[in-house]
């Protein structure tokens, strides 16, 4: 096992009835700046839910945070709030809302251009506090501390995260999921199942407790990712799939073992170049990741096997490979592609993307830094 | 899943040579009053690398304190730190001086008689700051906010608990438990053995993750505790043991599912009768509450056999019979009687042990609220 420091100070409210809560969880004597995303959370009475349980407190609604948030929406919140000197901030929504509302706290307390935390990346000293009712499993945003922001007018888009940017308190209610259209929630397997991959399948390194609740959160979401989809008013189904993805990314399982990341890296450049969800273009990239680095991977990767997906049989590369298609059908039996095809992407990107990843230096990329523009173009390629 | 609150702000450092993070870790003018056990620490090493640590801080040290700490021992390190004006508690040791120093404190800041904590259960709402070095894995005291203090003069051991005595920091270096005696490595591992059996072996309520963790934490005890012994300097496993045993009592595998703690309750009584060493206490009643109840956790113990175990052939009841016999072997790999005979305690003292349930309220234990006396009687009386 290898060193580590893990912290993580978010206080968790889970069940069905917990916004409620608020009421103890935010301050009296608070001016709550409430933000979201697009309007589902008046649809789906969520906003009501909150604004009861905040009383008489003054609150203020800033809506409209887009899936990867972008630094001028946020900025417009940061002047929103300051206007209304307002004290307290409350994400209501999914990751991109959480994201947002961390980089509004750090921009409202940073002496300085805010830009700067994610361009230079400032150190942030202090942040607004804040708290989230989650509405999306899916990033884990509720439970650690970091942002992706992007800037719209620069085409960047960059991530930060500071000890002051945990979330006081998250609200997870599964039954604010219900009303999810199905895209969402597989978009959110994938994710998570994948946020686990990443910390998980790497080399060996005897961490026996981060190895087993790794595996413990794959198979669950193997196992509530097709019943989500199916039954999507199955509380049970939804809790677990709620807390599934809140542990996939709270440093917990990360805490001591070597971590990946380079199946996220070139997802990030089919997204910012062809506009596809985040989660498409891991369901794109992880099969084909595992596979160019089987032999990087192979002693985790028959772990995996055996472990997650009871694959006992056959010589080890085929169980490798086994293991591999598994994961294939599955993100496929979320109705995810899992090459860039279905996506009516051809081949003939691959030399942008290795371009934009040069461009923003991921040329050494995974858990031993091997993975150079080559590795990733031979990715890609497979990928078609 | 039932709904649940977890929070749990300790920051965790672990690893060889994570003492010497304490120079970050405590204030930099803090007056530190150092809180110790029996001494081990001076012959091993550890407090000399605390002390290094520390660099120019003024620091005393407050020996003493002892397995089953007392409110006397306590109160005599509360008047120490008062007379030298020390303002941050460094607990240096097992799961004892921890339990101490959450309760030094709290009395530090406590306004009224401190025994009302435990006697009363009045509210701790503020307590000086701690944190701990971690030299025994065991209780997970370093990772919760909970103690059990006991008052020599009047006989009693009361629990306590409160959102103020987090530990700030624990730092848990495999290395500083290399000098451990074997009796303290085989009654921690059976001690988080017996822990995450208290949150997991119930009734199922679906929660998937939660089973998942408590049994990935059950299999890694199995394989590291006897591997402890037989191998004490090896790093990896004892830094398993060490972080296994951390995560068995730290809310995360407890939060949103039905907890027993019969078997501590029946435990606790036979140490203040018999003077046992806490965990032999929970080796002899848990395959004798298992048996008892085996109707009431059908379910659940037809899990643990298969997936803890590997349980799978034979009917049911023979599979509930095989994961208890596997419990009880386990234990006496581990050098723990599972017995009370093993221990020269006979049934005659069976009697007196229910009289002392009842004064201490014990009527109604477990998960169900349903081992009443006789329920217990049957325990103790297999047990024999």
């Amino acid at each position: 096992m290898q060193n580590f420091i893990f912290h993580n100070p978010t206080r968790i409210l889970f069940g069905e009835g917990q916004i409620a809560a608020l009421d103890t969880e935010v301050p009296a004597n608070a001016r709550v700046l409430i933000t979201s995303g697009g309007g589902s959370i008046k649809s789906n009475g969520v906003l009501a839910q909150v604004q009861a349980a905040l009383g008489e407190r003054a609150y203020f609604v800033f809506g409209g945070i887009e899936p990867n948030p972008t630094y001028e929406t946020l900025m417009q919140a940061v002047a929103f709030a300051r206007e209304r000197d307002l004290d307290f901030l409350l994400a209501v929504g999914g990751g991109s809302v959480i994201d947002g509302t961390k980089f509004i706290a750090a921009a409202l307390k940073f002496d300085g251009e805010p830009w700067d935390i994610l361009a230079k990346q400032v150190e942030v000293r202090d942040a607004m506090p804040f708290g989230s009712v989650l509405t999306l499993p899916a990033t884990g945003s509720e439970m650690n501390n970091g942002g992706v922001i992007s800037h719209r007018a620069k085409g960047d888009k960059l991530p930060f995260r500071s000890e002051a940017t945990y979330p006081r308190f998250s609200v997870l209610d599964p039954v604010t999921t219900y009303s999810l259209p199905p895209r969402q929630i597989a978009n959110g397997v994938v994710d998570a199942f994948v946020h686990v991959v990443e910390q998980y399948l790497t080399y060996p390194v005897d961490a026996k407790v981060q190895d087993r609740f790794a595996e413990g959160l794959l198979i669950t979401l193997t196992e509530v990712g097709p019943q989500a989809l199916a039954e999507p008013h199955n509380y049970a189904v939804r809790a677990n799939l709620m807390w599934t993805a809140t542990l996939a990314l709270n440093g917990l399982i990360g805490a001591g073992v070597p971590q990946d990341w380079a199946t996220h890296m070139l997802g990030h450049e089919i997204t910012a170049l062809h506009g596809l969800d985040h989660a498409q273009t891991l369901a794109i990239v992880l099969p084909a990741m595992l596979s160019v680095r089987r032999q990087q991977k192979h002693a985790k990767l028959l772990q995996y096997a055996e472990r997650v997906w009871n694959i006992t049989e056959g010589s080890e590369d085929e169980r490798i490979s086994a293991a591999i298609t598994a994961t294939r059908v599955f993100f496929e039996r979320m109705s995810l592609g899992t090459r860039l095809r279905d996506y009516r992407i051809g081949g003939s990107s691959i030399g942008t993307l290795i371009n934009k990843l040069e461009e923003h230096g991921m040329t050494a990329l995974g858990e031993h830094g091997d993975v150079t523009l080559e590795v990733s173009r031979q990715v890609y390629q497979l990928a078609v």
